[in-house]
């Protein structure tokens, strides 16, 4: 009997692939494995962190070595989930792999045991009032209220976001089975290389040091990372954002999506004063807001984003299709049809105005770190 | 006698001093002489050249060669008549000086006996609608017409200027008389180093290819420019106008002050598609505009200066002391109270807000190229 006309099983899975190395490469495998799919679709992140941060190479680059390390289809998470907080990245990234009709989400997960969908129970009636009142982080607080409920506390990176997953699958009904995968090697936070597999931040730092890294990651990332000379950093952006903070009105700038409580005013004030990325961002940094959400405000800025053109991209999702191999090609001809949401694989002059304008926008900056174009009439990666 | 209580004579002098040079000093010394002053007082423009380019060396640097060379006293020129085509470049200049009560203002000339009178009167009616409807520059136009009206060609940069400060004159009645020098030695256009006297382009060239230029400039000078590392320039300051032409929406950049003719819609193209500012300025050039028109475009739009601020600025004039000897302090204690605009020689955190805001702005885009804090609580040269 033919395969033709057989439907196949697919794994979303959500990446950040900063850089793509043996840990993922395992994730990868162990997600179809444990599933049983024919395919792996990850939504991955573009050329900026959920932190904000410059990826350590572009998405293409990211994309090529997760298609030749076990994943069939890449498509991009748009800008406006992926450099979000766990919850708003967590929605848009299983909105999409919801309408690229995967059965199936797994996740590296620190505690694959915990019960989730009874976290997420308990938190349903926080008062998110009394959460903004104090001047400690949001997520410590959250975390504090969840703790004194459950006895569970969401410290790890890895279980904030299975929580959110599984919060944006109960709120949407999505029939999406949720996978957690037990992680192995070293942890998320491990600041050393120790054999064969490592933390993304650890490879990271490596390649900043010229230390050594090589065992770490796979034969297609490996020459990548090793030409890149310098790590992309706000470093290099800072007086891209020095100049917004410092050019522009106050009251301009307390239109950039999330900017709070006055934020504007600190922030244009050690701008001024602040010659260095470092300088700045300990100048800015209060109990009151993380560094992450602190490092978003700077991309958001940075890019000129206001709440009004967020809240805009937010309502409008879309489908680009980075790349894809033979059954990921397959895949997507089973699943277009139903594919409720614009969905492409060259970014054109129009969308270049509309639909893709922020991530447009963001490749652009981006290219202070790469003289590569990010998007423009840009093939999609096409494996054989 | 005692010389208290004795009138000081002052001739006004309008400067970039990019960098000071021997051809300045003598065109000082020349001033005092020929006006029999007491005291040279220079308006000079401040980190931004009237091309829009930044400076060699910072307006401290700058201020100090030139009090240790025969001017006795420094005032900046604001930046919203310094970086200004010539007309209101001299107006601004002429401006400051007869708040300053000079008797005289001396000018390097090229034809120190043409009858400037004369050529102002004769274009007082030319067609200016005319003028714009050609796809010529400006400059070219007006020239053209002048030319054929008088038989004089305004082709060289100090007759343009010599032109408009008599025009300035003429048109506020100042009580001031104009008195050109003819230039010494090397032709403003000049690329090559003959001699102690050599163009400030040639001497910033030889800067930039390290070659030989101490015998050009005195001795105050000299070690600031051996100091240079990289000459300031618009390729360093590229990324942020590319940011800006980016991440700003188009309605934003027509908002720019003198962006017209939907300029902001192939500006934005070019920062698109070119990585480096030789690119993107070769691609916007047109026949309609002349380099020092777009270079001038680009810091207004870097600086995010719309036409509402840049003409609140022009109506508020003001005196921002950089530096003085004693002659200068005393020339300042005598005119002082006649003095009709604000005079101050620190700038405060409430200028810095208001009157002097977008001066400071652009002293904080110069610090791309220095460490040193431009303005704020800057205290004023004070040579003894």
């Amino acid at each position: 009997m033919s395969k033709v006309g057989e439907k196949m099983d697919a794994v979303g899975l959500v990446v950040e692939f900063n850089p793509f190395h043996n840990g993922h490469r395992y994730y990868v495998q162990k997600a179809k494995q444990v599933t049983g799919a024919d395919v792996a679709v990850a939504v991955m992140s573009g050329d900026f962190t959920q932190r904000g941060e410059p990826t350590i190479v572009d998405k293409w680059q990211r994309a090529h070595a997760a298609l030749l390390n076990g994943v069939d289809l890449v498509v991009e998470l748009p800008i406006c989930y992926a450099c979000q907080p766990a919850h708003r990245f967590a929605a848009g990234a299983l909105g999409l792999l919801n309408q690229l009709q995967v059965k199936n989400v797994a996740f590296g997960a620190e505690h694959p045991d915990w019960d989730f969908k009874k976290l997420v129970a308990a938190a349903r009636d926080f008062n998110q009032q009394a959460l903004k009142q104090y001047n400690e982080t949001y997520a410590t607080q959250f975390n504090d209220q969840l703790a004194q409920r459950t006895g569970v506390s969401l410290k790890d990176p890895n279980d904030i976001l299975a929580f959110a997953y599984t919060k944006a699958v109960s709120a949407h009904h999505y029939p999406i089975n949720l996978v957690p995968i037990a992680r192995r090697g070293s942890n998320y936070h491990d600041e050393e290389i120790h054999g064969q597999i490592a933390s993304a931040s650890a490879i990271r730092e490596a390649v900043k040091e010229h230390a050594a890294f090589a065992p770490t990651v796979p034969p297609a990332m490996l020459p990548v990372l090793q030409a890149v000379a310098t790590v992309p950093s706000w470093a290099a952006l800072y007086p891209l954002l020095r100049n917004q903070l410092i050019q522009a009105p106050v009251a301009t700038l307390a239109q950039t999506y999330q900017m709070a409580e006055g934020l504007e005013h600190r922030m244009k004030e050690f701008a001024e004063r602040k010659l260095t990325f470092p300088g700045f961002i300990h100048g800015i940094k209060t109990k009151r807001y993380t560094y992450a959400h602190l490092l978003r405000l700077c991309l958001y800025t940075t890019l000129q984003l206001t709440e009004d053109e967020m809240a805009a991209h937010i309502d409008q999702p879309f489908i680009h299709i980075l790349g894809f191999n033979k059954r990921g090609q397959e895949y997507l001809h089973q699943v277009k049809k139903r594919v409720a949401v614009p969905m492409f694989t060259k970014v054109s002059q129009e969308m270049k105005e509309d639909l893709y304008n922020l991530d447009y926008r963001a490749g652009k900056l981006y290219q202070n770190f790469t003289p590569a174009d990010q998007d423009l009439k840009h093939p999609p990666l096409i494996i054989r």
